[in-house]
């Protein structure tokens, strides 16, 4: 029975994005030498997020941003004083972290199935923490 | 210390809708042995989520469902060949899993709560995964 | 290895609110002795949820509030007998649960970051059920 902590490091490089971060999970997975539980991904900040989602086809992924920011447009108007509310509403709305089920030591993901990173307010240098659980 | 997993299929019958597995899931928890700790139940696809949410009153998922239609409407103008991205969005939004609590062998939900398999691209065979962990 | 649940309770004191609970359920992990695992946070109701968001800049959180307003409003015409849809849309968007990870008995959140009940439906006495799995 094993609790394992890592995190890793990535940089952004526009104002929002889903960046696909399954086969950093993977590494950290295989490298724990868990082979059955439970994987937390958290992302430590108010203005990025984590969900699952279609990773095969490369036009699904911009187009939920662009849905999002239509309902949430970065330019609405806003009180708060650095105006870039927006990016928080999209945080609380996608979650700040997913959790996968570890099989055979592999995540047991959707065929079309992927982790992404999710930026609201980049580009910016960003953290992903995991908690693996598992034996 | 207990880490079960397993899996059941389910058929769902509109576009959009969610359908209530709570008494499938508490029996997978039964069949567990399971009497503390946690449960996740998630759904393996990009174009449905898991929620939970009023289940007692049967007019209220339809018009949870309604209304996000009306928030992210299946005719908008999307660039994804396909041309469904509004249940890719919705996926990310209401999110591919939930945790529940298990206590004394049951799920430890509010009087009113239950677990909806929230389909937002059916008809379709679907199929839900679940992670047991507990003693 | 330890399973451990709790509960607290609060009142919430507006029709719409995000209530910072994070010293309680600080509090509660450090009862339960756990150094290092995992905290699921729980809203068993059905018009309130749980998030994780800016919680140092003190108009953040309601402008979020304002802006799922405006999305889901309340007034907006809703068939369910009660005409308080807008909660439940709102919680399933948000969700019932958040999940933190316990590092050297400290919940290991961004610097920005707090946990937040999401009350849609007040004001009302309500709960939190926590379970803490760690070692």
């Amino acid at each position: 029975m094993k609790f394992q902590q890592s995190e890793f490091r990535l940089q952004t490089s526009r104002r929002s994005e889903f960046v696909d971060i399954t086969s950093k999970v993977r590494e950290k997975i295989s490298e724990s030498g868990v082979s059955q539980g439970l994987c937390l991904v958290y992302s430590p900040h108010t203005s990025s997020g984590m969900t699952i989602n279609q990773g095969v086809e490369p036009d699904v992924t911009p187009e939920i941003v662009e849905q999002l920011n239509k309902c949430f447009p970065w330019e609405d108007q806003y009180h708060h004083h650095e105006g870039n509310c927006a990016c928080h509403v999209k945080t609380t709305i996608i979650g700040t972290s997913e959790k996968v089920i570890i099989k055979d030591g592999k995540i047991l993901l959707g065929d079309c199935e992927r982790i992404f990173f999710s930026e609201f307010n980049g580009p910016r240098p960003r953290v992903v923490f995991l908690e693996i659980i598992g034996e």
